[in-house]
């Protein structure tokens, strides 16, 4: 549920509330409050709009690709993205548990007509092999496989990177059966500082990418497809029958230049505060899996609690989690949790967890 | 092609240029850009969003309906309302062309599935015994219509006025067949500045109504739908899954209150600037209509030029203007367009004219 | 509804009945019969039929065209020609009361998602012009026209018949505008029979033509679609989508290829019994419009009945007729009905008009 | 490739050629042929075929529920019961490897938006706690699951039975769960004959269920829809959007109520005879599983043909096979292939495996 409505709203103090339900909770700093004010603007659907054009180009460079196409969401992204690589009626392979069709609301077959068949939930730990048993061949009477989509971090595997090898691996059965690779990286940012990639190392991978300004990087609002010229082209009018074709976007736009410029090294921070809590919270033998990034997933599996319970045990104490299961309940750091709020977290939890 | 991009593209000394294209390239004033920057912003897709709700609380009373959703462009509000009165595999009436059939990348049927007959384009002067000669009963093995959508102010028939006697009859037309209405008022509050029609009496003639900010009112991005709260959560849903759910939306919704609060008056003079131009035109025998509202649409059958020609040569003189078909042309008059900038639009049309 | 269900059923007794409501309604000859216990077969899907090829074949090769496909159905012979010639999002122009938008449960929409826009019911009588005034040029901000349908007979207009001239002016139009034409040609052989026009001068003007087996023809089920062996092929697969890649679908095949090589010329006799009906009726005032083919509109605007009531009076005394409307009623000729049925039409149809 | 086309076409002198490719190719007895000849007719769009409404009765009570439809096909059957039981833009739960994901061209996701993810292949080894593990709670932000599909037997595992606790245990977690079930009952009658459950016992299983009448029971063509009166309505309507709903449909469906008289019990033989098959085939170690019902499955891993190699020398001695895979080669057993066939095959495919 990371990024969906949580069970419990935000109390009215919001001054004194921990909020950790997602990355997506972030409110504009003053710096980037002031490079909205000063965008130069224009009308994007012309074409026109300065600041929209300079994001544009800097991601598709970011991340080794012709161009780029800004979009109001990261849905909007994938399901773009999606639509290029994976033509009506064929197939999309993806993890079970990939939020292009577990929080995108159907979209891949309701809009696209896209056939999904999926993996068993691996998180991070995607095997290509098990992926390349999947994939069918094109024939009149079978539906094919024409994409393949990985999602790095993973979302509800609670921020696991998959590898650069794994992916290079991947690439390589793509390849070999003439199948395009889509990377949902709307937390790609937060691999690239996991793991030391380039972000081109992991563009050079895949015929599309979307990346999102508004979850770790803290824009209020966007996302990007990554691709080809042609490709991107293509998917402006696809962005237009979704509703997605804005006029003076260069306001978000200028907040995702600022964002991309100031707050990228610092997700370090956000990952080491996360392994910071889930150390503390370790000793309850409740921290599912390791943690790589910003998140902590809890299994409450043999704990006193059920997530819904822990969830507001701990609003009560303010501080806000999601619950993405009866047992499961995910912590998330961002850029408005700073260290006193990661102590005042840990205590209330730990409260919570002695029960 | 009022909403969509020119031949000409803004030339690069655009102080000096008078874009007559479209009242969508209006950049924000100062006091907007100031109220962006003071905007109080939350996750929306958690309804934590203080601005977007107080826009959405204020629009929908504005049109006397329970709810209002904020959408990031005017074509996703309006195939999200058409979603909602429509269902899939049933019929739409409209008008032969109308936006929602002509320039939103063919969304309500690819979309929607939504099935659509048309009227012949009729504009302002809209025939409500000939919609309701149209409508078709349900029946198991015919296309019932479910809904009509009608236009306020009409685009492509030169912002024309539907006057509200006659959307009254369509409204008992629309009970007595038991079909909704939807409205797509991207241009309503032009409609209500000229004939003077509280916005609240066009709003309960209808089940849905689409409204803009980012036209004449000059906020950079942005629409609401508007109806019953039933309807509206169902329209969140849809919203999400066309990727729509924006995250700190209130920048963009604080730039619409403030829009609402200072623009809707001053539209008079868009108006005001409109019946000049279009008086200073007249004179040529190309003035297409009346001109009731912000736009002059301009018949150059029998001219010496046609439109491409025109604008070109518009274009040189800095003058820019939208080419709606081979020999029709279309001004726009909008906050950014002054008086002075109007007898500048004059002086080079008239020379262009006179050829 | 002249291919849907009336709203009397036929009576228990229906050796003396006279069913008019539709040319759907016949039952094989015994020759027909015949023909189909002896059908040589194969698995269709496959393409091992031999029945079915050879009926492919022979269609194909009076249209003048290079292939064809067997489908189960009228409906699905178009919709499957519409997915070829409409690509998804783009546009369709056709009559309001083309029986593709009309009695096709939203087929169009709903499964192919193309957007129609419809020219003012005019049946037989089409003007050219009209058609070409509404086509709209590709453009990435325009839903362009990519296809235009025509029916041939008219069915919701009474069989009217679109002479030759008028359909070689809209293929200019379509070649200018590089838009393809669809024929509905369902009854088009009563169009052959009643204006002399060779079935290929008619297949050399359209891109895709349907052709329909069980309605004047008299088999028990089954149309084609007609159009260049690359359209066809492509069919094959929209067919088995749509799920009509039957097996031994021969049966049905060798039904129709006795129909086409014994049933076409006696069509006329259709004809005549339909001219008759109407000549008998006219004293009345409710016959509407011509009668060239093997229909009659009655139009009972005016006249003591409505349709469901003069439907009602007819039932009782053994004849059954379609409602198309409140004050609309059709009757069909077909193989079933003979000279003897006619006479007893005319009396029964002759007393209830008296009242 | 059960129900596809093979790479190897059937050789000219069918008589002497076994066709192991799909129980599809029967063709219709003299008994049937007669069925067919004698089938009482009428217009089924009107509901007044005999024949279709006496099967439709008859197949209905067999599996114990209100009613049943007639489709042209399995595919057919399939996506209408599928679009009954999940809503658009909602979620299926299947087999990798199930027939509506592999074999029907994407309908699901591409006419009826259906977003499906999948569990691994398991064929007749189905396991109910992994699936329920699988089913995802409806929420605003979560694909909710709405159904699952099995199916009985599996076509692609080779004719697997699930067995009847193991279905009943999967029916005890949908009700748990409120989602529905659907069987894809193409081959329901082999299971019911090789685990003698009474077809009743299966019905009460499933919210809906599809029967094929032209697999093993030999009819030329058709399938039913089996369910509730109110889902069996709904359908109607599917059925006639989808292109299906045929005029004097009776035809096949006399031939279908012969095939339920006079083939059911004969199913053993099939079995029978792929047991023997595969006995003689299995010194070679490429039988695949256990032979439950009417197919054999070779893997040929391992030996010295890979699949297309191995068709090709079998057809070249006159036994055509199916393809599934590089190393995967499907034989079927059926009404067409007696004990004299099966020895002719044994010699062919010995032959070639000896190499």
């Amino acid at each position: 549920m990371a990024d969906a409505p949580a069970t419990d709203a935000a109390p009215a103090g919001a001054s004194t509330t921990v909020d950790l339900r997602s990355d997506t909770v972030t409110r504009p700093t003053p710096g980037m409050r002031q490079a909205i004010v000063d965008a130069e603007l224009g009308d994007d659907v012309y074409g026109e709009d300065p600041s929209v054009n300079a994001l544009e180009a800097e991601v598709a460079a970011l991340f080794g690709h012709e161009a780029a196409l800004f979009t109001p969401t990261g849905s909007m992204a994938n399901q773009i993205a999606l639509q290029l690589v994976t033509p009506r009626a064929s197939e999309l392979l993806c993890d079970a548990d990939a939020h292009v069709v577990t929080y995108e609301v159907g979209a891949a077959a309701a809009l696209g007509g896209i056939s999904t068949r999926t993996w068993p939930a691996t998180g991070g730990d995607l095997d290509p092999e098990l992926v390349a048993a999947m994939i069918r061949p094109r024939a009149p009477y079978v539906v094919g496989t024409e994409a393949i989509a990985v999602e790095q971090t993973h979302n509800r595997a609670g921020g696991g990177v998959i590898p650069l090898a794994t992916l290079e691996r991947l690439r390589r059965i793509a390849d070999e059966a003439e199948v395009a690779l889509h990377c949902d990286g709307a937390r790609i940012w937060n691999a690239h500082v996991a793991d030391g990639v380039p972000l081109a190392s992991y563009g050079r991978l895949f015929e599309t990418l979307s990346v999102c300004l508004s979850k770790g990087l803290g824009a209020p609002a966007g996302s990007l497809v990554v691709g080809s010229a042609e490709r991107i082209a293509a998917g402006r009018l696809i962005r237009k029958r979704l509703g997605g074709g804005m006029r003076q976007a260069g306001l978000l736009a200028a907040a995702g230049r600022y964002a991309i410029a100031h707050h990228v090294p610092r997700l370090a921070d956000d990952h080491a505060r996360a392994a910071r809590l889930a150390d503390a919270l370790a000793p309850f033998g409740v921290v599912s899996g390791s943690v790589r990034t910003n998140m902590v997933v809890l299994d409450l599996t043999g704990a006193p609690h059920d997530a819904p319970a822990l969830a507001a045990a701990a609003s009560d104490g303010g501080v806000l989690v999601s619950v993405l299961g009866a047992r499961l309940v995910r912590l998330v750091t961002h850029l408005d949790v700073d260290d006193a709020a990661i102590d005042r977290a840990i205590e209330v939890l730990v409260s919570v967890l002695k029960g």
